[in-house]
């Protein structure tokens, strides 16, 4: 993507973001005990600059480092963080240009998100004195969470560097997203919380996801954008070859007023985004849980087509159950080729057992050796796309019987990386209800090793066909 | 319900059970280490007897009490829990029905299950030698979990006595809903787990469940009954005043198939049984999880009608997902009262809040004084039916502004309980990724209180308009 095409598209240069090496935070409140100053300077790699029109000392904060004004900082500020009152943005606008700031996250509120025309016309007075040479996250964002360099607006963000890059309106919608992230086992590359949009938008934020090379799978939650950006963000979308999944917000009559409170967007209709979602080939789903998700999915198996799955489980009810829950979404529950009847009916031995599709384990689930031998066979089934396994926490209490509790843990767990080897999913469903805590560990390795675990199978089944049909619309 | 409605309905006298006083394990097995006696032992609050042929000790088992048939016994024997081989059932009945024993589990599988004809000649010979003097739950079942006397299939099985009914064919379904029961809160009278029904069926303990005084919801997992016997459970049916929630298992071509091969049951078509719940007024769910959680929600709240919400969020965005999610399933998110409006106005006080419904607290939320008053003033609003508040768990780990910890948990902890003062549901939502462990004791107060929390907003809020039906044909 070179600048020519960037003028082209009308989107902004953004790949410096990838260079930046030092931060300000603008406006350390002390009422709020520094909070985002602290927060920064606990994790971000780079220099951090605390500027304040008063204070000299901050506590536990280098003296040094204190400026009364951007101006005064000796070197280069690539990044700036502003949390000042509304009144005072505009003046730290124009220091940020004078010193060659790059990129300022506008942290403050009460601009076009307020309603009012003072305040749109403030929003449009900030934009006009940033002159197009500090690029601008907000008003009323959070701006860039960017694990790798470290920068960070909340306390106890994960500072390993992933894959998954996510843009929202919405600042809460991602600490949501970064703290789940933790539990379920996904890392970002990059968060941006653009808030009202003012000058950096979703158009200028997923050009630059679809180009960043650290990014290789893109969520968004997306309230509206602003009239007359749909033409480049249809020529944004032209060139994508990412996974994009989004969470729309306002579909509904009071939800799309509400989002017109929360940032000042137009949510637009809901039957021409979900068409033009379907034509760009985006993955919609219905709740940030699920755009996690499915995150989550594809970077475990990467986007693969599921028409035909096997269910296993111990308990032969709650097997019935799935395979009701899967055919209503769209899937099958085939039965065997004969070869592989005939094989898992030679591995299964106990009353109580069923070597069809879905398969009842019953208690030779205890025979965790030859669980692994039938996870295999099924997986091997051409027909078989992937696999869904029934594991109720409360069965990993061993019975006595099970002479060697950590060799079966660990057979278990080869068993359930079956799913890598054979690049099919492999999914685990234990109930959010049924975990006692001696299956932590259990559960963390699963997390390391890349084996997706969910609580409940209307948590991850409707998500199998969008990512199908992702995968197949493909290609 | 005299002995001759009984008999008109052609269903079992079975008011014995809340009687019931001695039991037997008959066929305790050294291999798997006495499972199923341990289990009773461990918590059965009467006697409880050790039958087998041959072993004259048992581990830590008292030997008086281990006796080689159960006619040997020298005391009444109310119930015994069956687990010899298939071919050794019918000799145990007839020794059992000689004991006088009232009811039994047959736990043992391969009778009609199996698919065969002599499996099914086995179940009709066992129902014969009963005599119509032993009541049978099985084959192929678990039996009853009857927490009041500590009958108890499996360990940690809770001991304390509820008034939620639950009937399974599945056993297996019935250990994960027990064991989930701790984690949601709720409380159990009797579970029955009737595997292939052969005598006692789903119409003879929904009976049974709607004239028991120690029950007032009654929960069903559902895979089919049999032929002949859908009168009788319209006549069942016809004097029930508590709330039934069902879940059908087998409602996919090959889920139903499946159901066949679990306990010999025919799914029937889809189609008429949706409309009979609808008739007859049944709640019908799609998932065992959303089963549990209807039942927790009637047991916090009472059935009620919920038109109109209040949502209450800390993030403007989520709120803005929580209204489009609820107005798809076809509830409303109205504007407040103007004198609402007003008082909520003049409450929150800082920029970036809302004080339209969807209410957006921001950082409001660490005033929590303020949020309670909020709370009362939204649900004294009489256009509103009750509230859902998203609550990310990590924004309990409270900043050092907040001086005194507990006192900010006690106040949130009585905002939480006012849906209970204004009998109208207040649902807290506090994302399943979003839960550091320093919030187990704020979810374990908030379980004993009875306010409800979901992980997930896809878990709950398709429910409401299932119990809002409900209580509205009830009227």
């Amino acid at each position: 993507m070179s600048l020519q095409d960037n003028i082209n598209l009308n989107v902004k240069d953004l790949l410096f973001i990838n260079n930046i090496k030092s931060m300000a935070v603008i406006g350390a409140s002390a009422k709020r005990d520094f909070f985002f100053l602290r927060n920064h300077q606990n994790s971000f790699k780079g220099k951090v600059y605390a500027i304040h029109p008063k204070l000299e000392e901050i506590p536990d904060f280098p003296k040094e480092d204190i400026y009364a004004s951007i101006l005064n900082v000796p070197g280069d500020v690539d990044f700036a963080f502003i949390a000042v009152p509304a009144k005072l943005v505009l003046d730290v606008m124009d220091q940020c240009v004078k010193k060659g700031v790059k990129l300022v996250t506008v942290f403050t509120s009460e601009f076009s998100d307020a309603g009012t025309q003072e305040g749109e016309a403030l929003e449009k007075e900030l934009l006009k004195r940033a002159q197009n040479k500090v690029r601008i996250l907000g008003p009323n964002g959070l701006g860039l969470y960017y694990p790798k360099i470290g920068m960070a607006w909340r306390p106890n963000f994960p500072t390993t560097a992933g894959n998954i890059g996510f843009i929202a309106q919405s600042g809460g919608i991602c600490n949501i997203a970064i703290y789940s992230s933790i539990e379920l086992g996904i890392e970002f590359s990059k968060v941006f919380s653009f808030g009202n949009g003012a000058d950096l938008d979703f158009v200028d934020l997923l050009h630059y996801l679809i180009n960043d090379p650290e990014t290789d799978i893109i969520l968004c939650y997306l309230e509206g954008i602003k009239q007359g950006r749909i033409k480049k963000l249809k020529a944004v979308l032209k060139s994508n070859k990412k996974p994009i999944i989004v969470l729309k917000g306002g579909k509904s009559k009071t939800g799309s007023k509400a989002a017109k409170t929360h940032t000042a967007s137009i949510s637009g209709d809901n039957t021409i985004w979900r068409t033009f979602f379907k034509q760009y080939n985006i993955i919609e789903v219905d709740s940030l849980e699920q755009l996690l998700h499915t995150a989550r999915l594809i970077d475990c198996y990467g986007v693969c087509a599921i028409k035909n799955l096997t269910v296993l489980s111990i308990s032969g009810g709650y097997g019935v159950i799935l395979v009701d829950i899967i055919e209503h979404y769209g899937m099958k529950v085939p039965p065997f080729s004969s070869e592989t009847h005939d094989e898992i009916a030679k591995i299964l031995f106990m009353p109580g057992t069923s070597s069809n599709n879905p398969l009842d384990l019953a208690a030779q689930f205890f025979a965790i050796n030859k669980v692994q031998e039938i996870i295999e066979v099924a997986l091997l089934d051409i027909n078989i796309d992937g696999l869904i396994l029934d594991l109720p926490g409360f069965y990993l209490t061993l019975p006595p019987r099970i002479q060697d509790p950590s060799a079966f843990l660990n057979v278990l767990l080869e068993s359930l990386n079956l799913g890598h080897k054979h690049q099919k999913p492999l999914i685990v469903i234990t109930q959010h209800l049924t975990r006692p805590k001696n299956i932590d560990a259990l559960l963390m390795n699963l997390k390391e090793k890349n084996v997706p675990v969910f609580g409940d199978p209307l948590e991850v089944i409707p998500l199998l066909p969008k990512i199908s049909r992702y995968a197949l619309k493909k290609g």
